[in-house]
């Protein structure tokens, strides 16, 4: 059993709602997971996960202002996150409105502490995409991305 | 009246479409506009354009090999396409699927020539993007799309 | 004569530096150009400027959560920058640390809220970066940049 | 022991001579490795690999026009490369000309294929970066990330 993290930022609910859901499939799959608006967590909890999952709306064609704020305090931990599993969703208000661009941006900053980025040859490639609230495809995508992350876990941080 | 070129790579004709589109709408601006393949482009006819516009499928991410290697070949006249107006789009197999970063890979090329690149307060930022065959949702992008850098190009070369 | 904005975030001086270059060259071109740090702006005034170029040190591989906090407030006037001139640059610690994808993350920014982003077919394609403080090639960057940026300016907003 | 694939398109030499580095560097780490130019390599051979390795000199920004079209090629076994470890590199004509860009135009690839890419929290983030022939600090970063990828080999596919 690995411990898991899954921080977002939302106001819509929409990127909560993604979260829920990734968040339970990780726990499905056996592990500890937390839950937590970015504005709820304390960056010095961050050393202790061994995998982390960043979700963010679009704005502007990366993650939002708060996200960004916390990943630059995690500074603090710097090189002591490399080789945990990381990941990363998004929500959008359109199609082609950047959301691919949101989960590059998270992903770019889990490479940038050294972590393993788990990529998927199925769906959406880069990470969950929602267009506005999930609909039935975004939320099935989320179920298989959280499956896959646990999988992961338990390959990288078997028991 | 200003000279645009339209070029694409399509084997499911979904980008040829979204081509046509947009071509027909720069050529409504008052323009003279090229519609071809890249496969049918001799490298040597890029300087006489004032606007370039460039689609691809999304192959992994990023543009097609083919669109790539014309791309490459566009070397020849580094430096002489500076401050001509450029713009991208791209169609993709699905959501998520890798559609904004193939257009933001054509968006690269154009910067790296110095042109100057256009994109959208409104619906697909970057660029138009389909999912599978331009339904009306993309159709109507590609439409706006093609007005919008006929208005550009009108202003940027006034006759 | 056109309104040129530089706004930057800066902790070490070495954006600054960059930002207060390239202001000095958007002027000598013949512009009346505002340099101020992002905390000093009015997200009010952003819709007075004909061109906006803004400036990030590199954080986690895109631009500072402060510059981020910004562009988020810039949503009042999504629409009202459609048009203008934009360009980015920032500094990095390293080479290869994120200066480019911070640059880009700028960029997608400028081209959300539909502006023209002006590349480089020389030097710095994306946009000046540094690497640390600015050393004479970054500063000759930085003015060739400015010189440029301003050349845009004119053509695009005669007097 | 892993098997692993270091693969490359060079004209000038450079990004031959990281690759040389980073895979003498995963060899020592106790992997069996494969060097080869891209025009060498055989799409066939890829599901054989624990780990794979891109580099590519930076042509408009993204990958070269070869490198792409062996990518496109590798759909054949597209779905069979999940989970497998993955990186990349890549050499450019100077500071600021592409080469994170690049970087990631083939990390995306990567990740789409469903692999595991594995960052940096030192040096280059992304992936080693040379500006012309590796230098003393190039080819420190190749050796460091050939040592980094061959530890996190022998964490994934323990013998």
């Amino acid at each position: 059993m690995a411990k898991a993290l899954v921080t977002y930022y939302s106001r819509t609910k929409h990127t909560k709602k993604m979260a829920e859901i990734i968040a339970d499939n990780i726990g499905q799959a056996g592990h500890e997971v937390t839950l937590a608006p970015v504005a709820d967590l304390n960056v010095d909890d961050l050393p202790a996960f061994d995998g982390i999952v960043l979700g963010s709306p679009t704005y502007y064609g990366v993650m939002a202002g708060p996200m960004k704020e916390f990943i630059d305090q995690s500074v603090k931990y710097h090189g002591q996150l490399a080789g945990k599993l990381g990941a990363a969703f998004a929500s959008s208000g359109n199609v082609g409105g950047g959301n691919e661009t949101t989960v590059l941006s998270l992903i770019q900053a889990l490479l940038i502490h050294g972590m393993l980025v788990l990529g998927d040859a199925e769906g959406d490639h880069y990470g969950p995409v929602s267009i506005g609230a999930p609909d039935e495809r975004a939320e099935g995508e989320c179920q298989r991305f959280g499956r896959r992350f646990g999988q992961f876990l338990t390959r990288l941080f078997p028991a």
